[in-house]
């Protein structure tokens, strides 16, 4: 099977007219492809360009592909019709597993066999969904952060019965959209996004659970504490810069007993010489050469120019 | 003790010429105070100046205040001439808790005795900080977000001998000198900004250390995802905005068997009555009567705001 290069896709298809459905329309028509979207029923197309029209001043904004327009959308209730010349199939039907089997049943001979069908399912594992389908080596999970049409990350991650190759097209393919692919190259429930946002979420319910902040208090820190900093640089790399010149090592020599403090409910793995190395080795790899000042400097012009973002938009 | 009223404060003394300590010298001249930094060797002035001028381009791109001038610094070594005209007492010493403990008996005796006095402590108890302080009663906790001439959190907080009215005053100066302060009713290990923080890093750390993700993908996923999201709105009001029209309470009904689920390592409190109400109530008086569309248009904007911003610095 030789698959269309990432850069040939021209046209693609949206199952689905909820906001995640409607969102990837949105952001695709944006990137100056050729949209048909597939709802289950002709009632759901209002709602689905209100969706898309909802989204379009963002995308504007955001700056749109030579050729992008709301003309290029075809809304169809054929699933055969929508994806009979799709380059690409984006599923983003209810989270329902036999709902989505089904619906894999179906794509997996309805979509032109060199096409990759991805599922936009944030809970629902492609193993399972993939179940029924004919075709499986072709499914792969995308999973947007939402809304899709603005949130740059995609997390995408074969089934059992996936063909790897599929999995690195996916992740070519978004790439190219303009979008940021984290390559997974396992299954791990809630993937990578969702497991450290409902870590926070969970120690959040604690706090709020044992009277030791409010919904308020917890929002206000992270607004005003790590959430400037996180849309800039992750955890990671916040403590490389945050150790100054001697980096990820030396953060993790200083702060590494605290690893065993109360400050938060979950408990730390133990940090051997092994899980030293790689964060220590990543932090290196991802500041590719830039120093400690340099990297200061540019996180701190970033959050001058996020805080006076957020100014200006009413927060 | 009659405190001065926080609008009248004018002379702030800081403690510590390290980045904490620079860094809030450097904050409060930015807001037009006159600032007197002590440190403890005079061979550290340079140190400290040269943290000062780093900071001052961002704070002049976020505003400086009518007069604000780094000619208002006085830097000395002399501990009882620095805090002898102060308003304020910010004090950033090293974080041993021996050093404070020395540091605050001699502030309790040489700073005037209407003057409150605030650690940046962020690991340490006032309880313990407080312990040989002749008049403990205004000394308190004031934790910043490094950089603190950046970042507007400021957790407070008061030991066992704290008067609650000097946490009162400290959290209503902090308001009025512009940060966002959070003032807590007990002392709770690493406040509420670094557990919430620590609980994402302690899930990262099992990911790497089990292979599960890649430092580069752990800061792809944050800065891609929940990020950008987090600098405008907390967990909270994310997940309330998330649910739509019916908010926090469709949002737990909804996610809430997914608390179960293994998302995270962390495992989540029983989501009773009790806490159920206490998030729906928390988020219907932060939303203030703005409704589910405008709350959403206001977020999107701010994205949109965000992600241009990291983009024009370089992220």
């Amino acid at each position: 099977m030789t698959r269309k290069a990432v850069e040939d896709v021209r046209a693609i298809a949206c199952l689905g007219a909820g906001p995640i459905g409607g969102g990837w329309a949105a952001y695709f028509l944006s990137q100056g492809y050729d949209v048909t979207s597939w709802i289950f029923d002709a009632a759901e197309e209002e709602r689905l360009r209100g969706l898309i029209d909802a989204a379009w001043d963002a995308l504007t904004e955001l700056g749109l592909a030579e050729g992008a327009s709301r003309d290029r959308l075809t809304v169809t209730t054929d699933m055969a019709e929508a994806v009979a010349n799709a380059d690409f199939v984006q599923e983003s039907v209810p989270e329902d597993v036999e709902l989505k089997q089904g619906v894999y049943e179906r794509l997996g001979r309805l979509a032109p066999a060199d096409v990759a069908i991805c599922s936009s399912t944030s809970g629902l594992s492609m193993t399972d969904i993939q179940a029924k389908c004919a075709t499986p080596g072709r499914t792969v999970t995308g999973h947007p952060f939402n809304p899709p049409y603005l949130m740059p990350l995609v997390e995408i991650v074969g089934g059992a019965r996936t063909d790897p190759e599929t999995v690195a097209w996916t992740g070519a393919f978004f790439r190219h959209a303009g979008k940021a692919p984290l390559v997974m190259d396992r299954e791990v429930p809630g993937f990578v996004a969702t497991r450290l946002q409902e870590a926070v979420w969970r120690e959040a319910l604690h706090m709020v659970n044992e009277g030791e902040a409010t919904v308020e208090q917890i929002d206000l820190a992270v607004t005003n504490g790590p959430g400037p900093r996180w849309a800039l640089m992750g955890p990671c790399m916040v403590y490389h810069v945050g150790g100054g010149e001697g980096g990820m090592r030396y953060c993790l020599e200083q702060f590494g007993p605290a690893l065993e403090l109360p400050w938060t409910r979950l408990e730390a793995p133990e940090l051997t010489d092994s899980l030293t190395g790689k964060m220590v080795d990543g932090c290196v790899e991802a500041a590719g050469g830039e120093d400690f000042l340099t990297l200061t400097r540019r996180m701190n012009r970033g959050l001058v120019q996020v805080l006076k973002a957020r100014r200006a938009s009413g927060f």
